[in-house]
């Protein structure tokens, strides 16, 4: 199948993917839209991967603060240099986190972040409930995981849905602007305040 | 001693307070400003004491990241109406406590926020230095005692040279606010991120 270039400017506005990038992803995906962006959503993730250990201590702070100053977010966002910091792709990364976690409220960035008493908690809620309800043992794991997975998303930055693409994990958007800017971007801590929270 | 209306004008440039209120200070002080500024203080400590135990929870989220992005602070500040935390005077101070918190890196709000464990490293510090120095006991503790004191001037919002006039501490800025402002005003928490901090 030919690659035209209305199909790589298409999945160039879906994934800010570069040109060449895109060319690629197309023609291994056979012209997929949808199979195009799983490919460099992988790519964005090796890249991720390989980059991973490399230091990381340039980068931006950035704070929001929504309209009716009720609620607000700061960040710290790491990159290897002060040149990537300062390109628009950073800001863009800094600012949407910024905005996602004043929006969808996360408690930490990854799942080991969790204190333990609080996951351990939410662990018997769910055993007590699939063992309320009849579920023999290893059903009853196999629940717990599936709702754990779901509390994952729901309170660790990483794994939550992204507020500007639901299809994306804020982990994905980061390791697309790791593959993008070639260097590794680590969200070093954030805090959330809303008003009498 | 006649009060004019140019040292009025003088008075409230210098503190922000009310006509009335000027003109009262600088009868109570035969006429002096400085008198009349130290008048308002007390005044402004006298309102805030009264009110400090009323339910604050309204106010606003404030955020201040200084130019170049290394460096932010994240506040709520909290008074006791919405009506309130919309007013220009109560805007201005949370905007004021967020770039102190950027400029002069309080650790913690007052005395009492300070780890026991870094109080009383402080103080052996102090103690063994007026020690070293063949201080009899009585006077190592009166040397330990200022000391501490000069620390919590470096390390408590509340007790720090305020940033735009550095002849009032913070506490003294908050005071004057509650007298204006005739709320209780409580900064409840803040935080400061610095790059690679």
């Amino acid at each position: 199948m030919e690659i035209t270039t209305s199909m790589i400017k298409e999945l160039r506005e879906a994934t800010a993917a570069g040109i060449l990038d895109c060319k690629k992803a197309l023609e291994a995906s056979g012209g997929d839209l949808e199979k195009a962006k799983a490919y460099l959503r992988e790519k964005g993730l090796a890249a991720a991967v390989k980059k991973a250990d490399r230091a990381a201590e340039e980068g931006l702070i950035e704070a929001y603060v929504h309209a009716g100053s009720r609620v607000g977010a700061l960040i710290e966002l790491n990159c290897e240099t002060d040149f990537v910091a300062k390109t628009e792709a950073f800001k863009e990364l800094a600012h949407d986190l910024a905005m996602q976690i004043v929006a969808i409220k996360p408690l930490c960035l990854t799942p080991e972040d969790i204190p333990p008493d609080a996951l351990e908690k939410e662990k018997e809620i769910h055993q007590t409930q699939a063992r309320d309800m009849g579920k023999p043992e290893r059903i009853t794991e196999r629940i717990v995981e599936g709702k754990l997975q779901k509390y994952y998303q729901e309170v660790c930055l990483m794994r939550q849905a992204f507020i500007k693409d639901d299809e994306l994990t804020v982990q994905d958007v980061l390791n697309e602007t790791v593959a993008k800017l070639g260097e590794n971007i680590v969200v070093r801590r954030f805090v959330r305040f809303e008003l009498g929270g």
